[in-house]
């Protein structure tokens, strides 16, 4: 099937509904990615940003809307965009302290671009997400400076990277390599064609609850690791940890760590609108097997490149805006992009030792043959 | 000064926007008010419909939004109306046990224009709030039916009468006679003239609250009500209770009671911006006095008439909206015009007496020397 | 495996989690439910109630909070449960049109019990949550009122029957015949053992969508379905419209219906914490197939028996109320119990037919093969 | 009256309720405040740390909640404090651009009272609110850094000084000079008696929306500068803008600006019950003029000293805690407090003279006359 070969070829694709044709967020018009990613020893970290059209984001703001699903997080910037429903920054993505150092670099870009800022303009919202790599990474060594999110933004290009890269660095994902996915699907609504588009930063879960297109796949590794465990081999053992070996077991270790799922889509719609679509990113990330744990800060931001807000004007004009009772295709789409980048995210990262000698096998790695788990699962 | 004679001659003017023609919701053009009024013994309550339009607002949905600023409530339609941001029935008020009655008949009326609803269409969404007139009206007696939502319905028009009438009927406010009150503001935004109208169900507060265009007039009442009862005088006591004694103190009962406020403007809005709006009567209301108590339901609904939204359609053509960046003069509109409404309706009460030969007196019986009182604070 | 006994013998056995002994909500201690089911010709409906303890709610409020997953939906009491964090009644669920009727019996009940409720006392807030079963119920027939709630509320027991009663009576889920569905788990958190319950009302989805336990069973029927139109069988197609034909092609009728999903619990947890516990129904949800669509009511509430609050008091005592950081347990139940009881809801329906002829196969009906048909796909 | 003593002299008393010993946020015991004032040329800055208690709040965290107002602004720490019903950190104030240096040092220090936080631990949210003081500060210099922070934080004592010093230093109030202000209330609640304490960092409104207590003293002084400006005196005329010369105009320039409402209490209340009391500010932010205009950021942030909730914990054991129905007293002396606190703002400040020449006349220095004034319009 056709579809399949804009993915990763050895990767399930999700749904039916077919993807455009990078399979990443970019595939929505004008929206490019960059990657600045850090590899260092004990640091295993990054930052990436998302620009959604090609100019200043300030001048021309986005509309744009985040549901919190579980809001153990210190991303920064969702007071100002739920007020507004506009962001005015690219997006960037970092570990958990780096947001300081990122959002400050936003704000200086902004000035940069516009000397009016916080003079005879008002100031600027950064828009920083962030979730919590310090399990590879020394997140208090506070490694990510200003620099970074310019080189990440200087970076930013229609091929987007997936896996272990930029903000994706040090990510851990169902106790394997996580990281950055992307993933997008094209539907169609009232005569016309609209993309959405998905970035995700995936950094959750535990491995029993890992679930691939509906196949406990999480629960069949858990249990080989267990055994491996038993039989003292240590392969899968460095990154699959001890509660795994009880294997119809849930975890007993909370489930820690977050997901940045950020959604893009070429269709006319408002904040409120964009509130919904991206509350869908809810279902995609619960197909996976997350229940949103305590510890986890699982955020989705929608937004739309149909139109742009201008920072100074008395009235804004807009396009025919899509009925909400068109929005079902939409919602599948955004629901289906989403599962398809954690996916996208497991299927690309390559396995990174980082701090203390803390490793996390990538799925590949983990599990060799996970072509045939796959097929007998399935 | 001209403006005040658009209110009742003797009411304060609240602040420096000039009102509308009629000094009502109903100078927004389009907008039209019925009442139904019970009155008969213990009997004393009502229904009160705002029509935010001539035609069918199921078929031609009105955009709107809510702010709950004390949730202490049992208004219905608000989970619906915050998802989808339109209205799709008139809206409705009248007391809280007779919210069920209403609400079928806002079924029933809707079916009636639209016999595919519940069947090839979805269902419809009632749309009503209430307050509490258990004081003066015998509430348990469910006297409201559908006949009355019905009745008040066709008598809508332009001419809105405030005071004791509809859902004011039994109302209380400040220990004084409340219920429906009126104002209306035009302001000047971005080169073009706009109107905000409020219509409130006033029925929260207790006596040394009371604030008029920041004067303490509640602990001036308070205080010869308190000297009143002193000297045996029973004709404020009636309705000024034993608490107001204290007059220094602050009122010792918990403040009951709720104020139901409706926000209509003809500047091109979408539901996320009148949310916004609708919150700024949270500042009309508490210049007037009140600390959104914990036994009221504050709630404000704002709607805009400067589009529809279709019931069916593929796309939603909007007007140039009005930028966030021109909203303050309407922010001011709608607090002064909610206030100036509370004001309202303390001047157009009569007094009332109901069950159990409660009596609550109009602020007008209550201090006869209303105009030199107001003089002296002044 | 013993555990797949406590629920219908076919059924999958949803997750790790053990079920507690009578796998409904009713495992939750002191939880009863009772229905109320009509079905002559084209009227089948009902009314569900569950009574979260066995005494007054008013006069002992339950702690409680509800997530509006999508808030296509004309429930009444969320305001006032929102703000409170009680509720004060016992929960019914009826159709969409039964509401009214069912608050105001609510609300009678209530003035019964306390006769002081809109006189001394405060009123009462009625909490009554609907799915709109008009497919196969004449619901423009408004043939639920105040008797059959009050039949309902008499009937409640622990014995929970699921499927075609009650207010699932007439409700359709995936193009099948939907209704009531029960389950249960059983959770160790810091060394005590804690259950959730659920009691779903689904009346959701398009068959190509379903999903059982992560399998795509409602593609395989879709599919079949399709066969057998293009063969002029007409057995399925009654049930399974024409848009299911398209066998790889996404729904492209809206999804219509809800669900209300009811989570007990004997955990002791705040208003705060049940949020988040409601919530994680979404995630339940989201694993048989539900992107949450537009025109869809999809609503959680939680409510913990741990502990009442008083209507009347100075303070409320608390129990040691459990840590955030130990909610995973919980989480992972809700959400399995959710998923669980969608299922029981389609194992347990029987085929019914209404209004116009309408009629919703069961699922057993739909798929008399069905336990081949899961051995296949899994 | 001695109440007013408490105060400073000349202000005028907001309200019945008894103001606490201090005066200042700091009669809720174990509640201290520091400051650190930049106050060099152009930057005219700085940093004001709130201590809820003299322990680490990592490890005792603190009951609180918050609510958005308005929602322009940049403030960092809201999501989790949301989700959680606790702050984790020092509670910090500082300028716009200020955020990510405080931020940063929060995280800094609570990393170094706390080694394991990001190890074993998860990370910290910070909670930093800010304001614009662009005016008169010269924010493009990000004159913040790290050790303002830690300065602020040491300067921490329970003598708390209001005006133009730490983050209020550059921040300006209807015109005037504007920042730091304290006041508190002292309750009965059942039997026991409880202080509310606000500190407002004061950042809002044009000069003719100010009232005082009731008194439009904003519009005397703005007609003044009017005709000041027209016998061309420019002594006011440097800080009332020209709008201010159209008497009875309301003003034509948007508010620009911000206030942070700190709110702190003694009694024992859930978060839930803060979110609902810090919404009262909000009443008391409205009696001062203003209406929550497009371009301010105003967050009402509460906290309760009442009890802490540990990091490490199953249970969490709490007091009795105060029910619902008795919270408006508390309610009343938030709404007061913070009236109170934005008055103390006011009359404490000093005038100041920043960057560009910019200067901002205090109240005192605007109108010397005040004491007569106030006199004349009550």
């Amino acid at each position: 099937m056709s579809l399949t070969e804009t993915v990763d070829e050895s990767a399930p694709y999700i749904g039916v509904l077919p993807s455009g044709p990078r399979g990443s967020i970019a595939d929505v018009e004008g929206v490019t990615v960059g990657h600045c990613t850090l590899d260092e020893g004990a640091v295993q970290t990054g930052v990436t940003v998302i620009r959604p059209h090609c100019g200043d984001p300030f001048v021309s703001k986005v509309p744009a809307a985040a549901s919190v699903i579980n809001g153990f997080g210190k991303s920064v910037g969702l007071v100002q965009v739920e007020e507004l429903g506009v962001l005015e920054t690219p997006i960037a993505l970092t570990n958990t302290f780096g947001v300081a150092a990122v959002a400050q670099a936003q704000i200086r870009a902004a000035i940069q671009g516009n000397s009016k800022i916080g003079r005879e303009w008002s100031t600027v919202n950064p828009l920083v997400f962030e979730c919590n790599d310090g399990y590879l990474n020394d997140i208090q060594a506070f490694a990510v400076n200003e620099r970074h999110y310019n080189d990440a933004y200087e970076a930013a290009s229609v091929d987007v990277a997936s896996g272990s890269v930029g903000a994706g660095r040090g990510m851990s994902c169902f106790d394997l390599k996580g990281g950055i996915g992307n993933a997008s699907r094209v539907v169609e609504v009232a005569g016309r064609s609209y993309t959405v588009g998905a970035l995700v930063l995936a950094n959750f879960g535990r491995l029993p609850m890992l679930t691939i297109d509906g196949m406990p796949l999480g629960r069949v590794l858990a249990e080989r690791a267990a055994e491996a465990v038993a039989a003292s081999a240590a392969t899968l053992a460095t990154s699959a940890n001890a509660e795994t070996s009880a294997t119809s077991a849930p975890p007993s270790k909370p489930e820690q760590g977050s997901i940045i799922m950020i959604v893009a889509t070429d269709a006319p719609l408002d904040a409120r609108q964009l509130k919904r679509l991206s509350l869908r990113a809810a279902a995609g990330l619960a197909r996976t097997g997350s229940v949103y744990g305590h510890g986890s800060g699982d955020i989705a931001l929608a937004f739309s490149t149909a139109y742009t807000v201008p920072h100074e004007s008395d009235f804004v004009a807009l396009p025919p805006m899509l009925a909400d009772a068109r929005l079902d295709p939409l919602f599948r789409a955004c629901a289906d992009s989403v599962e398809q980048a954690i996916v996208d995210a497991l299927w690309s990262a390559t396995s990174v030792t980082g701090r203390d000698g803390h490793r996390r096998l990538s799925l590949h790695d983990a599990a060799p043959d996970l072509a045939q788990l796959l097929k007998q699962s399935s």
